[in-house]
């Protein structure tokens, strides 16, 4: 048994720089990257959530041009990858979508975080709890500089923030790598 | 005890979608990603692999702005990553850089694939191998449809496949991904 899973990339509310709450564009390589690591972790669904309609067109219209368009006949691949991703508005619609009838409360939400940002499950435990049985687990990217403190405070968990064995000083990685490594930590074959 | 660690991103000689060899374009953000990754990981360096000067030279400036221009001010952190990254004309360039007066005899090469390309090491395998002592270990990785069958003879070991733990019938990750799961699960703190 393993539960379904899922993973939501989230463009509002992000923290910047100075701490305030905004709204990040979206990146090309993070709708690309993050469906091919979803993809291989057997994900079944990636949202993009992004409260700006047009942003949530042109994830529609990049999405369009490798499933149906010339480019999904030149990579194969990168289609079935891509076929995965939807636009939403917000994380609730993510919820909604991925909860089905039961909504928020059929989905277990587990949020990612570079800085400790409270009480976090380590790695090993979020891998067995999710090769047990029980909800689907939606896990939660940032952009720009995280999650804003209210969608850490509504998570049902926080995954320990991301580091080397030896302590490094450093673990400003992107969101495409982030992303990747927690599915590998989660759901990879590591021997 | 821990052996240096350096990354080299390979675009000539690369294979394309049919299996002829090619030079593959600089990407931008696989000049940031792999270099916040090495950092992450403690690698001492970040060898970007190009035959033509004025790819290299894009992948100068682009550092240069990080390093020394307004955007490193605004972002030290990258600024720290970027600093690992060098750009070189071949892997044997990457090899003597890394080797000193020892060249390439001084160096183990250690190539990636996703595909299986002859006889791999596993990753807990190449864990204990990289904690013990010996030579720096140069991991190389490839732009394109991968390293061209070359560079994989000549190389040292070959790590095995990134593949997750069940059978998902995919693993097209793109090489951000790939070498982030593959420090990962070189020098991570997985528990």
């Amino acid at each position: 048994m393993t539960r379904r899973l899922a993973i939501a990339l989230v463009h509002h509310p992000i923290l910047d720089s100075k701490g305030e709450i905004v709204t990040t564009a979206i990146t090309n390589l993070d709708v690309h990257d993050l469906a091919r690591s979803a993809r291989t972790y057997g994900a079944t669904d990636y949202f993009i959530v992004h409260p700006i309609q047009a942003q949530r067109d042109l994830v529609a219209r990049i999405c369009e041009h490798w499933r149906e368009g010339s480019s999904g006949k030149r990579i194969p691949d990168r289609k079935v990858a891509l076929e995965l991703v939807r636009g939403v508005a917000s994380l609730e619609d993510a919820m909604m979508a991925l909860g089905g009838d039961g909504g928020r409360a059929s989905v277990e939400v587990w949020v990612t975080a570079a800085r400790d940002v409270g009480a976090a499950i380590g790695w090993r435990e979020a891998r067995a709890r999710l090769e047990g049985e029980g909800k689907p687990v939606l896990i939660v990217f940032g952009t720009g500089w995280g999650l804003a403190p209210p969608v850490i405070r509504s998570a049902d968990a926080i995954l320990a923030p991301i580091h080397a064995a030896l302590d490094t000083q450093y673990n400003h990685l992107s969101v495409r790598s982030a992303c990747s490594i927690a599915l590998d930590r989660l759901r990879g074959a590591g021997a």
